[in-house]
């Protein structure tokens, strides 16, 4: 049983304002639970159907949590088809300071589309990249459809929000800086190293001029050879997923 | 000025059963609606702002269209953000006999997320993939969100519906038949011919048992290696996009 009170505090997490001021998000749905609950994430609250709690006493055994129906879950969901399972954490803080400039680092300039921010991270997650940083005009990790798409990356990928000229001009960087752009050596002619860095733009826009001063090498995903007409792009989810395999290729 | 009748008929069409009652899909937005107006596609009826119609005379010179306001399109739209235009299109149809088995083929086994089907139709058409097999279970292209994932590659790729292991047991199957898997040969090792044929399979299930027996060779996107905890999967739209590069590098 919830109160309409908490049921109203929930909800306000489904807005960018709410979760900043409190300082919580919210992770829904059983895939992402399981990699939270086996993270260091601090969960404040967990509430979930009988059923759930049920199926899953090992991993809540450490966890205290609230018993609700489908039809509380319902009323607190941020999300168009609800989970069985929701739960409330405090959101970790990174900044550039946290950053291992040693290792493969990806930047995303101004990726607006939370879908495709969450997929980006579960890519990254994929392909061993631990640290993700977002310029400030990127839609936050913590949005509910973000969490939602990271399918549970969230808990392993690290993402630090900056000013990227700034935060590219440390003396701290070591790596080259590659961006993608439509025009630009294909990337399969790169030989990536450990510490590179690889910039994606935004959805419509690309990457942003001011960004495009820190790049040292354009890179572009080659189109199939012999295709007149064709796709004037690829989303933006593609293209960093391309150059993160071609990466560790 | 719309009828209330004709608000109605148009609403309908965010339905699938009534896209396939009637034969006809919606289109809206700009970039999908110029390369509509540029393929051979039969549009049936046009509405758009009147700042719209005046910014695109040169594409709408040979097409029957309504002046509208932005009231009347945000009733009619099927999307969450009303756009300036939007069109209703006759549905092309294509079967089994449409296809190609001289040319490369991407086969989809289950896909039901309209997103992830728009992104892979935009990005096979980037890779010079003219043409997709769909299974039965894949949701319809012509859904109104897989139409605005695609950004205008539905005018380019043909996209065919059948039952998957009768149409890939034919005969005219020339072509090696290679499945995405989470245990497979890495892709980055296959030397991909021009007529080998992709299956990729659904979001959660991957590829069906049905469709696993026309398989001839299982490969699989690899992990970063020195990874220890990661992603349990890529996004299907990911793995697809991530075999059609590796098939034309």
């Amino acid at each position: 049983m919830i109160s309409k009170n908490k049921i109203s505090e929930l909800k306000k997490l489904s807005q960018k304002k709410f979760r900043e001021e409190r300082g919580l998000f919210v992770v829904e749905g059983t895939k992402s639970m399981c990699d939270l609950l086996a993270s260091s994430l601090p969960v404040e609250e967990l509430f979930a159907t009988e059923a759930w709690t049920e199926a899953h006493r090992t991993e809540l055994s450490h966890v205290p949590f609230t018993v609700v129906t489908p039809a509380e879950l319902e009323r607190i969901t941020a999300l168009s088809t609800p989970q069985a399972v929701l739960a409330v954490v405090r959101t970790p803080h990174f900044t550039p300071a946290d950053l291992d400039f040693g290792d493969a680092l990806l930047v995303l300039d101004g990726i607006r589309d939370p879908g495709n921010l969450g997929t980006i991270l579960r890519t990254a997650d994929w392909f061993g990249f631990r640290q993700v940083l977002c310029s400030e005009e990127c839609v936050e990790w913590t949005n509910p459809k973000t969490v939602q798409a990271t399918m549970g990356s969230f808990t392993r990928v690290k993402v630090v929000y900056a000013n990227l000229p700034e935060c590219l001009s440390q003396p701290q960087v070591q790596g080259r800086i590659f961006g993608t752009f439509m025009q630009g050596e294909p990337i399969q002619n790169i030989d990536f190293q450990k510490n590179d860095i690889l910039v994606i733009g935004n959805e419509g826009k690309g990457i942003s001029p001011e960004v495009a001063q820190c790049v040292q090498q354009r890179v572009s995903v080659p189109l199939a050879s012999a295709n007149p007409s064709h796709a004037e792009s690829l989303n933006a989810s593609i293209a960093a997923a391309i150059v993160m395999y071609e990466f560790r290729r």
